[in-house]
């Protein structure tokens, strides 16, 4: 009999499925970031839901308000990289008997902060008692049957990019769980990184919106683990060539003699969205982000070759399939 | 400083809610069973989250396949009461690591038996690491602004009716928790009725279908307290001349010199639908809900006055805002 920790959280979920009747009509295959029900017309109903726990996914350091957005945040980076608008949402709570009065306003406070961040409203929820903190999202928003985008539509040549550097929530985790340290102004900007994570709702919307891509995700189990997930749903491989790695974590890595690619790859946390995009559609999608602001960087392409690889200064690595899964540490 | 057992679920509810923004445009109050938002034409989405907490919402000797099932049914139930149909629904599951591989099969056939049994699908949905067992169910459905029925409707002079007996899970609870006893066959019918709930979506459904209802709200947290919550959203009172309480409650009381209208009155965990009909309807409400195989049972009348009295044999009796809520025992 396998435990939790060897079944792992992938496979949990797939034997909860095997006893579960298909949905006909759904519009993305089951696994994808969000669900979506055809309802008619070609238009889709599109449905996200994801909890965060005290224990695991409130780092110490976070305050509860920044837990409550977070919270959000992990539901619309989803919706992002579906390009879909995220309409309305729910909320349901698990509290300890331990907060107080306080502790529920920084709750309010902070679920309200993600809404306006990012235009959505909450528009009900439930309450109730639990041993940890459990702030569960659900989010409904509508879309075009043709304008969702699946994680399984990558085809070799493509480019595959990504919307900002990696490695900053890595470094920060490694400050607060392990104690490593960095000096105060970078310190700050890595915890930073991890206590007010930013979907990319902008930039998935803006991509959406000019049909340019043909797979999508977002990093949120790290950069290695997300392109394994995206290469499984494509039956596709990449190359990636270019990894690119934000300054502070650069600076963290070499204080810490830590490689850089580590942090980049196996982190999590981090809210980036993963694109593939047919190289004739390459400069609209680069305009398109730019456009709202965003800026979106070439990794690498896809290849028709079942493996990740990364060559990077004439080396070759394998990108391994690991990163943040819930209980497998 | 209010801790939660002092501030109570509701006004938990509250708070959180001063901080966020209303959107436009909801088909129902905030508070009611369910949320709903327009989407043009006359059409609303409709959204229900609950969250089952193995902690507060298991009682000894349900399965975990039961509390999996019946973290479904509290969904359904809501829907129920405004007489829409689920369409699809998302599974949010914490689980703590001492689970293995048969509870993980354990929760997916629960959650599958519930699907079943009101012809919904489940199509998604996450897992994670929790130190208590959470299932968080959240579910979709589509109705007309018309049709769906609010909390608010109930006008003096309405008919007021449920859609089965109460005490049932009362006394089953009883014997869960507090060890009382009956006999054999007894027994086993009272904690049947608190391992295995059902929802009345049959009901539901053909009385919103028969255009017959003022109002509606489900009996989850209480008959008591659910007519209290009943009366604030319509601004009315009721005269409660019968409450139906199953044999086996009367039996249960009369063992152990307990009042059967406290079993049934202030229980919770019983999902039966609480309605307003004008009496001009009430054959056709009565006989809607004998089509499906149900029974709609008269229990009183609406009054312009903002109490709630039961009335029996000559008895006038003040009904209490009590029952079940979470943070409070």
């Amino acid at each position: 009999m396998h435990d939790l920790e060897t079944l792992g959280e992938k496979r949990i979920i797939r034997l909860i499925w095997e006893y579960l009747d298909r949905m006909p009509d759904l519009a993305l295959d089951f696994g994808d970031d969000v669900s979506a029900v055809n309802i008619g017309g070609g238009r889709v109903a599109v449905l996200k839901t994801d909890m965060l726990v005290g224990e695991t996914d409130v780092p110490p350091g976070m305050s509860i308000r920044q837990a409550a957005r977070k919270a959000v945040v992990m539901n619309i980076s989803d919706f992002a990289a579906k390009g879909v608008k995220p309409l309305a949402m729910l909320i349901s709570l698990g509290l300890p008997r331990t907060l107080k009065e306080n502790d529920i306003r920084d709750i309010g406070a902070g679920l309200s902060d993600a809404a306006r961040e990012y235009s959505t409203y909450i528009i009900g929820g439930d309450t109730n008692e639990a041993s940890d903190l459990i702030i569960s999202c659900s989010l409904l928003g509508f879309s075009s049957e043709e304008r969702i985008v699946s994680r399984g539509g990558a085809k070799p040549g493509d480019i595959v990019a990504v919307t900002g550097e990696f490695g900053k929530t890595s470094a920060g985790l490694k400050i607060l769980l392990e104690g490593l340290s960095a000096p105060q102004e970078i310190e700050e900007k890595l915890k930073e990184a991890v206590f007010v994570p930013r979907a990319r709702l902008r930039e998935g919307l803006a991509l959406s919106e000019a049909k340019v891509l043909s797979a999508s995700i977002d990093s949120s189990d790290g950069l290695a683990i997300s392109l394994h997930e995206l290469a499984d749903a494509s039956d596709v491989g990449f190359i990636i060539d270019h990894v690119p790695i934000a300054d502070e974590a650069l600076i963290f890595a070499d204080i810490h003699s830590l490689d850089p690619y580590d942090l980049g790859l196996y982190g999590g946390e981090e809210y980036e969205l993963i694109v593939t995009v047919k190289p004739q559609f390459w400069k609209s999608a680069k305009s398109a982000v730019a456009d709202v602001g965003g800026n979106l960087i070439r990794i690498g392409r896809v290849i028709r070759e079942r493996r990740i690889e990364m060559r990077i200064d004439g080396e070759i690595r394998n990108i391994e399939r690991r990163g943040w899964e819930h209980f497998r540490r």
